[in-house]
């Protein structure tokens, strides 16, 4: 089986990889520029751009910089969907949840989002969110924003201690790799896959890792939603097999505040995933993702369906 | 502060607590009825009984039974919201997942919900609902449901061993208690919270509890629904402080199949919770449902509000 089925994720593909998916336009690199890293538009912010479009309604497209094996990587869309409310002219604060369902591929190409405020009270809003293309709807999602206060505030978890910094850790490398895992240098501590696959069951799927976008960018909120996903399913880090696997639902809360955020810069986050069970098609995950200061910037959970 | 303050979760209360609450009427026995335990409705049915009221729509009305400081309790909000789905004509499978945003109050009385599949695959299907009184929606809530088939199944976390049974732990027994926590038989082997509240900080908010509903009533999913929002917000264990505290989004993974359910029956189950982080208004919990035999039921995770 492919090292490509590792990355299918989000559906069931629909169609063909799109042809002009090079790397270099994946990094969003036109020809031409003198200065590139100064003068680029980096491919995330073009990846989840969005254009108003009448009411509560935006419309987008898919990018190559950020395929998967089927359509566009999950953490991707789930940015974009956030992206949505962002830009909504009656958005009130700063996001605090943000849930998004999987419902059905998501062809390569263009969409629209609905994105309608269905409450907004005093410090906190909610929304509902939906993803369609020509009409079929794709993903549908909610979230909820507000208006922090200064109250009590301290850590519960905390962060692995003793772990070796991410110059200490090689890159993966691997030499096959869908293209949206190109857009994040990922540098596992602990939990990666093997490759080839070796078929050992493992006693459990915990994964540390450290992750960055590539090229580096200033973390915000859109970036810290697509982070939530960048993990592989579990059932691959569990079984060290391949076969079909995908998110059907993603959880993502969000203890940074925009101060946090600006704190952390371009830095790599650390990640640390794991799973609780695995029955019957589906399994769940849960990770944290932590500044490089080791502070709680999300925590995320996710149903995932597999096959054997 | 009073007591009830404790029981302040899910919005901010709008009207008067109900006259009529009373003890008997809240555990649904009708008078004159010779074999009470035979022949009544579990309050918890007569809570979330819905009525066809068109296409995609159901009517329902709030249950003094599981009042709460604050209109109903959040759980059976969310058992409500999930029963409209399952009694959908059109629904597929079983729940995998399901996300209430609790938006806005809801009042005591009457309420609609609309329930519609937004997509349904060959073994999956996604759900949007709205629950809203007088035109004003209060709740809104995706789900996830899918026919399971046969796979590879492991558990990978497992429940905390060497606990005392449900018979050696004593039940919650607060002289002043809200109606919808006397419709749990609450056992806390840790993490309860003591009446007077003492306001000593804890290093954590860890709560092990049995649950069971009171009276016994077989589990479902509606009733594991409810459940996973059966704890305390961990902001209380964890600063012994009363202040107002309110779920905003709660999101549950159902990891029992109905063989599952059936094989708890009306035993106790374990719920173990706990907090990752508080900060300026806003905490986390993620907890397990444990069945009597000691499989996982559910995960569940949510975002609290809270003020000092």
């Amino acid at each position: 089986m492919p090292i490509e089925m590792l990355m299918m994720v989000n559906g069931a593909r629909t169609g063909p990889l799109p042809a002009g998916a090079t790397m270099a336009a994946a990094a969003g690199v036109r020809p031409g520029t003198p200065d590139r890293n100064r003068d680029m538009t980096h491919p995330f912010d073009a990846a989840i751009a969005l254009t108003p479009g009448g009411e509560h309604l935006f419309t987008g497209a898919t990018h190559p910089a950020y395929a998967n094996m089927v359509g566009p990587y999950g953490g991707i869309t789930s940015a974009t969907l956030l992206n949505a409310a962002l830009q909504h002219p009656e958005r009130l604060g700063a996001p605090i949840a943000l849930t998004v369902n999987y419902a059905g591929p998501v062809a390569d190409g263009p969409f629209e989002i609905h994105a309608r405020p269905t409450r907004t009270n005093r410090s906190t809003q909610h929304w509902s969110l939906e993803l369609s293309q020509q009409g079929v709807v794709a993903t549908t999602a909610t979230a909820v924003f507000a208006e922090r206060r200064p109250t009590w505030s301290a850590p519960e978890a905390m962060p692995p201690g003793d772990l070796p910094p991410p110059a200490d850790v090689p890159p993966l490398d691997w030499p096959e790799r869908l293209p949206w895992t190109r857009r994040y240098d990922m540098r596992f501590i602990e939990g990666s896959i093997p490759q080839p696959m070796d078929g050992v069951e493992q006693p459990h799927a915990l994964t540390r890792v450290w992750l960055r976008d590539e090229p580096p960018r200033p973390l915000d909120f859109p970036a810290l939603a697509s982070l939530c996903d960048a993990f592989f399913p579990r059932v691959f880090s569990r079984r060290r097999v391949f076969a079909p696997a995908g998110t059907v639902t993603l959880t993502s809360y969000f203890h940074a505040d925009a101060d946090l955020l600006a704190a952390q810069g371009e830095r790599h986050v650390l990640g640390v995933a794991r799973g609780l069970n695995y029955r019957n098609g589906f399994h769940d995950q849960s990770a944290e993702i932590w500044s490089a200061d080791g502070q709680l910037l999300a925590s995320t959970h996710q149903m995932v369906y597999f096959r054997d």
